[in-house]
């Protein structure tokens, strides 16, 4: 398992891994080349300086250097569909032979006839359902390696690459540069915990134990006198909106001073960030850029910017232009 | 909030970080100086060489050297009481002024009368009582000011001591030498998370995003404009026996490799880090010094060491048996 996770799995191109090794070292590159010169630009080389200069009034101790950052549409995308929901609906098909009354049950039915869009149809009970029946009833081993197996097959639909590839790489350059400045990364997503922990080190260079999200119950158990954690089909955590917060406050135990997010589920995330003491940074990535990735803002549902972006207004956060902003969007480009 | 928990509030008298400084620099001691020789230090001494060596089969890469903890009993003493319960009962007695109703209702009664046998003779009810009226109704930082504040002025029963010199020094050596050897250490408490995270950077040099303990409920707010977190009198999360595996499961998302416990309520923990690929290691503190600490392992409720110690035998676990394996128990003996 470990070393699985951590030297990716067969089949996956490392890419992200290059791209964070070709940034390792601070002397071979000037931070954040995929980005345009421009305020967003600046506004992060400025607060990085800022929190950085001991002894000045700004400085902030390393250990306090926290960043927390949204996952879907913040740091890969979340269009057409969220890349977890893609995972959930190829396990319905994968497993559809053991459960023969799905034939006769949405949205089962529709996945397995391959019609997604009525699948989904029916809105957020549909993707619970879809998510229970492929996220729980195995062990938390048996789901990573199923994870692991599906990213290592998996194309997205657009542009035909694996998943991981799909990462933005301005977000890897400015995951890299606050690590390099001695800021701990977090993702705190509303995705399910065990579905990032099983990629965010390989995509990411984030370790398990820095992932935050959304999390079903857990049971322990002795199979065969081994002893096993089994995912169970309840909700234990969501961690959206103010969930956000209260899930950094159980697994962090600090005040982050730094918050990414795209959309209102990232809005209490960032006004906690933002409340503290000393230099508080918060942005968010603005999908302004249907040619090379999405435009969307007012989608009910995923991704909705509205509140977030009257916030960010008012305080006056750093707003990302994908198409302004970002050079590159991806590491293929 | 940062820098009072990093350099201690006023009053406490620095001793364990004093402790953990002596022992920084692997060269200036052997390890585990208070420490007898015998089987036990072995024990240690053998396996984190074995995990260390690199290009050995015994070889385990940093990211997943992971030891965990229980706090009480295992790091400082939970007699007569456990910490966080004397604390509980002081906060009963701070706040009775605002609520008069406890004038005649058990066990606030019985505490205000000074009379904590009576109060505690209540049992599981009685003690999620006082947890309760004193845990809840205050944001995290309210609460985090009052257990630093508390800290600064409490004395133990017995050596009238600061409780954070009662850390055991043999374990503060023990946490430094893990560390030393690239070890991640992380306290995983039946006791309060948000109680133990107050004092954990302090007492032990375990920073907040290393402890998980049991949890309430946590619900964000703003009050006149300012995010807070408030803390509720629900229970969340006892991590406590087979929740111990659950918490760690969600906390780090990683297997440990190493468990350290006293009592049947460390038991699921230590089967879950023993039972992965690889060294592995278990160790159980045996309290057999009722001169310099206490002797107990039947008692019921706190401590009860029964099955744990059982499986010990089994399994071939290391028993530290206090009274022969501690040249020392305390720093300022």
């Amino acid at each position: 398992m470990p070393s699985d996770r951590l030297l990716g799995g067969p089949g996956v191109a490392p890419i992200a891994t290059s791209v964070l090794l070709a940034l390792a070292h601070p002397a071979l590159a000037q931070p954040l080349p995929s980005w345009n010169e421009g305020p967003a630009k600046e506004a992060i080389v400025r607060f990085v300086k800022d929190v950085s200069v001991r002894g000045s009034a700004s400085f902030v101790a390393p250990d306090e250097r926290i960043a927390v950052f949204d996952n879907d549409g913040t740091l890969w995308p979340e269009q057409p569909i969220p890349v977890q929901l893609a995972f959930a609906l190829d396990r319905v098909k994968a497993v559809a032979g053991d459960h023969p009354e799905w034939q006769d049950k949405e949205p089962f039915r529709s996945i397995l006839a391959g019609d997604v869009r009525t699948a989904l149809a029916g809105g957020e009970q549909a993707v619970a359902g879809i998510i229970v029946a492929s996220h729980s009833g195995m062990t938390t081993e048996a789901f990573e390696a199923q994870v692991a197996a599906w990213l290592a097959t998996a194309r997205d639909p657009r542009f035909a690459r694996p998943y991981p590839e799909l990462a933005y790489r301005p977000m890897l350059e400015l995951l890299a540069y606050l690590r390099e400045n001695g800021f701990r990364t977090y993702i705190v997503s509303g995705g399910g915990i065990d579905f990032i922990r099983a990629l965010s080190q390989r995509v990411y260079g984030i370790p398990p134990e820095q992932v935050i999200g959304s999390q079903g119950k857990v049971v322990f158990e002795l199979r065969d006198g081994r002893p096993v954690l089994v995912k169970l089909a309840q909700l234990d955590l969501l961690d959206d909106k103010a969930g956000k917060p209260v899930a950094i406050h159980k697994h962090i135990g600090r005040r982050p001073i730094a918050a990414f997010g795209n959309s209102d589920g990232d809005l209490q995330m960032m006004q906690w960030a933002t409340a503290g003491p000393g230099p508080r940074f918060a942005l968010i990535v603005h999908h302004t850029d249907a040619d090379r990735e999405w435009a969307y803002e007012r989608a009910p549902g995923i991704g909705e910017l509205k509140e977030a972006m009257a916030e960010a207004k008012a305080k006056g956060w750093t707003v990302v232009d994908m198409k302004r902003d970002w050079k590159k969007v991806y590491a293929f480009e």
